[in-house]
């Protein structure tokens, strides 16, 4: 055995979330990054392969290239998977290079810059016989696996009802307009998407939801905002949601609320109790049983369940954060490599192209419902 | 000067909130209870009187005989006002006699068990001079008097998002259906109204987000829920905002929310930074200020504002509460009796008949919009 | 029956304690101030009575002319009790007379100057078959009681490590040399005793391990310190402790811990799992089991013991703080004088003069302690 | 360029530390681990060497074997240095070897068995001229580095109290004399060294107390305890701290609070406020200035400090925790074996061999106190 071989498209000096990628790959030790086309920028492409003390040669100018040259390596050389962290608009033309040439791919959210793209990604995976998987890194956390373990195993009962929000600030200022370049490209509709803070964390806020619920969002009621002069996408959402398990909720997800950080949280109710999850102590899982005192679940101890267990690296009281959670979707990922290689195939614990097509989706569902006069707005339902 | 002198109607053994009021009002030592009308059971009502060392003349069968019989005691004697603490469908009528006996009116909110029946009691206290007062609790917190005078103070800037939630769990299961006195009657629209948790626990929320921005919620997006089988009026809501000072924003309040105890918390977010309150840890106001760190304002001390300064009794890190909170609405109150005795006037801090009546359109309009099919429903607006 | 009539020696404008102990003998409507000695200034003494709305003639010059004056009066008028609420050094003398005068006293902490000024006091409580109580307030809070309750119930098994922590900042400069009132007199040896931290937050911090834990300190290593040039007592203490259960632990009582506000804090660990209390949140009670979730029990809920739910006025989520605290040491007081006028007796939940003898022997212990160069010095132990 | 090549004495099946000296390795692209002697059981060893990819020829059964065969690899494939993560009886032999191969060394705390031995490599280090860290996890902490920096700065002004907690509960019960492979080793006095809790734990207290206050410990007055029948070592410590600065504070470290997980806990108070940082909250950092209010300052803000920011991979509100910190340590470490290599040097930001002797002599100094009858004992001072 040897450890997985990756590539990555984009994640070049300056970028946020190729660096976050590599280190998710590199954690644990099982996968090593082997060549990359990092940058439409040659010499900045160059650089970051000389950072990563990559070979030269493998180090190339665009992904079109890279599948080719990689494609002619020996087997038990070249690339195992593609790891694709570019702006929104370019996720698909590499993703599906990259599964046309039979490499598995794991790219970042939302998964696609459109509905179609989207749907034409998880056609190519499943007609290529590769993996694809989608960063929703939240769901990695060893808590959230706990919190959707208990949920599926009943201790609240039939669900009732389901909170999420998703408040952040970092563009409460005209950032974007003035050319910082994550804010940028997040708000352009041609490289975000038609969807703005509800593509960028309105997605992981539903996901999150729906991965933990078992249950995906049907109807929403939306609302969303535009709050800086100039700016094109929205930087603002909120919704009331209507879950296919009967469950009745609502879904913040902003960008303008000065003064916060990344604070994802979610809150489930049932007839016997509720849970609650905050990014901002992950490795607690609020348990709200009826009519007795509140518990406070701590990632590592003995009583969690399998997942949950599998998720922590260390022991209780030794915090993990956002680059574990993130690294436990590489590591599915990894172990679905390893399994396709020796033709074996279990249900892997990932975001799959499935889930990627609903995010896209979802985006759209909300759109169209903020621009809608009647209340209620159908979540569309990709099915293979 | 004495200590003011009031009167009860409801507040008998069993109740919650009669106990509550009494609590406020002696806690000063300002006032004290001379008279009371306590409940229809006669004995309940004696007995109620003398666990309250009252004179047993003072203690009245009906609140009509009350009002007769107080009318007719000296100046100094007679009851200076009267607290009303009886489930909604029995505010207005003891509210409109005792104002018609010139009697001023304190009275739990929501205000009346109607609209029409909310209007009529503000008229009367126009018409007869009095002062007509409204228990919203929260609002007599020191720390969302702060949050105010920030607000008001521009310290956000133009404010963009209001979030306020106020999340219950107990009745999570079927208490009113099995007689629980608190849960039976604010079940049954013949007492509650015809709002359930909109009413019990969402105008709180609605008044308190409206207090601290200086500006009213003029459209819902609402939907309610029932979730006991056989319950009779909505145990959940939530609602997107429109607020008249352009701000947007999310309202939730239910009491199926299993697990949780009495935790309303408000969020606003502006240009500039935003604040958080809690129910949880009321002595403290978080403020996030746009790109500096979050700071932690505390009861008590020398940087907070006179009305937050006036609204707390003890040192930093004296813990106060709810009880303190209730004093602070009855301590504005007794004021503005005394001022109005001597003939002097001014602006008092305390929720009055105005806002009980928006109150009652707040949660009919909830109702109507949670109904309709249409995504925003107009809040009315009456204004005297 | 009628309400408790009492008196109060102190407490004039300027004054923090004595607005406390008022608040707390009529937050529960079973008492009332019918006379006082406010102030050795007569014009001061004065005002405040009237501020009370007192009848003038029972306000008085000094405590000896009122011990006097009530005695005189009708048994069903006369006070039955007096609140003692000046410095330290003004403890003893009024409570002596008090009771001498058949009065029943309750007298802010420490008892007194000194360890034989306090043993006077509770032989004289003792001959004249009057009740003596002492404000120590943090064992007033519920979750306070329900931790002693579920410590002497053995949920912890043995007890091996207490620590209690009393952090406060606000002598961090040199307000007492500034002539600031509070922070004058507890650090001038004439007027506050031997002690000055340790007196005054120290005593509490100790009396509450002990009573948590049933159990007395019998040993301590301690040190003192002065943090201010020509502070005249101690501003600074912190002392290992050995308890008279075999439990060993740690005390640390500090004013000059600048920007803290008044937190203190006790842990308690068992065999079986240990216990957190902080002031910062006295309606909660962390109870951390060995090898299971954390739970988090919270004051008014229908699992607490008949103590925890007799020491809460409203339900969960209602938080009560530090007036309703000191208000339960009150009730008790009360509770005991209407069974000693009905010549009935039990064990009332309240510091007794016994405790606050060993709350100045634990202040000599500590100061003793510092000054020597054995580790361990013998805390010396009171018994009637 | 290339990776820094390492090599691991210890960390086979069933140890905790080497994985997480491996991930901290691994974690930023800057290292792989090309050899390993992981367990004197050879079987272990070998597998241990395959799951993490190794070339087989480069795992060895014993660590001399290993230092002779990787002294003979060329110099650009060789190890440039050896991570040590055995028991504390093991650390000094294999650092002794590696060092006089010329290979750098990074050990886990305490760095060895007794003062003598760490006396040892730190005269080693010099005399062969190679790097000697110490894995002081805690100092690894962006927001221990903001502490650090502004007290530096002078932001408390002088430093008056330092307190210090460790408290752990995993050795509440007998584990040790139950065979638990962690708990066996930590008590036995033949591995562990004089030391039990007072090492294992005490050590980072006392070094992150040290570290943040640039001030060390120069006299104790401790005592230590032992609280399960058989247990060999101390699972429990508590003493009062002088320190160079003048300040004075506490140190608690205990392996008995039951329901402890692992919260080590920092606070530093000087004139003009504090500060407060808690492994619970790691990215958070309380700031308590003098008469304004609490802040906290959080990982990834733009007002942080160069050590700070650096000391960060990811955005404000994307938590990092344990291994992260610890990773810190592995990078600096990694940029001096760098600078060595191209014969540059600066100051490191890494507990070195000085530190490491300085923790032995806190044991020591621990112990000694805990058996005198006098209060304070003095701290040796070991400087090259």
């Amino acid at each position: 055995m040897s450890k997985i071989r990756l590539a990555m498209v984009g994640g070049g000096q300056g970028a946020f979330i190729g660096a976050v990628h590599r280190t998710a790959a590199w954690i644990d030790g099982q996968a090593e990054f082997v060549a990359g086309s990092f940058s439409s920028n040659l010499e900045k492409c160059q650089q970051t392969g000389q950072d990563l003390f990559l070979n030269p040669d493998r180090v190339y100018a665009t992904y079109s290239e890279m599948m080719e040259a990689e494609s002619s390596y020996p087997e038990d050389q070249r690339i195992d998977a593609v790891s694709i962290v570019t702006p929104n608009h370019l996720h698909a033309a590499p993703a599906l290079e990259a599964m046309a040439h039979g490499f598995h791919v794991i790219v970042d959210k939302p998964m696609a810059f459109s509905v179609d793209e989207a749907i034409e990604m998880e056609k190519a995976a499943r007609e290529h016989n590769v993996l694809l998987a989608v960063t929703h890194t939240y769901s990695g956390y060893p808590m959230i696996k706990e919190m959707k373990h208990r949920v599926e195993n009943g201790d609240l009962g039939t669900i009732r009802k389901i909170y999420v929000e998703y408040p952040q600030g970092w563009l409460s200022t005209g950032l974007d307009l003035e050319g910082q370049k994550q804010a940028s490209w997040r708000t352009d509709p041609s490289k975000s998407g038609a969807g703005g803070a509800v593509g960028d964390i309105g997605t992981h806020a539903a996901h999150l939801a729906e991965y933990v619920a078992s249950s995906s969002i049907t109807h929403v009621a939306a609302e969303l905002g535009i709050h800086i002069e100039g700016r094109r996408l929205d930087d603002d959402a909120a919704a009331l949601l209507r879950f296919g398990n009967g469950a009745t909720g609502v879904l913040m997800a902003t960008q303008v609320a000065a003064g916060e950080e990344n604070t994802l949280k979610l809150r489930i109710y049932g007839e016997k109790g509720g849970f609650e999850w905050s990014h901002a102590d992950p490795n607690s899982l609020l348990y709200k049983p009826l009519d007795a005192p509140l518990q406070i679940l701590r990632t590592g101890n003995g009583y969690l369940c399998e997942a949950a267990a599998n998720a922590s690296r260390i022991p209780p009281g030794h915090p993990e954060g956002y680059l574990e959670a993130f690294a436990n979707l590489y590591l599915e990922f990894f172990q679905a490599i390893r399994d396709h290689k020796a033709g074996t195939s279990m249900k892997y614990d990932f975001p799959d192209g499935v889930d990627g097509v609903h995010g896209l989706q979802l985006i759209d569902a909300m759109i169209r419902s903020s621009q809608s006069e009647q209340k209620w707005t159908k979540v569309e339902r990709y099915t293979p």
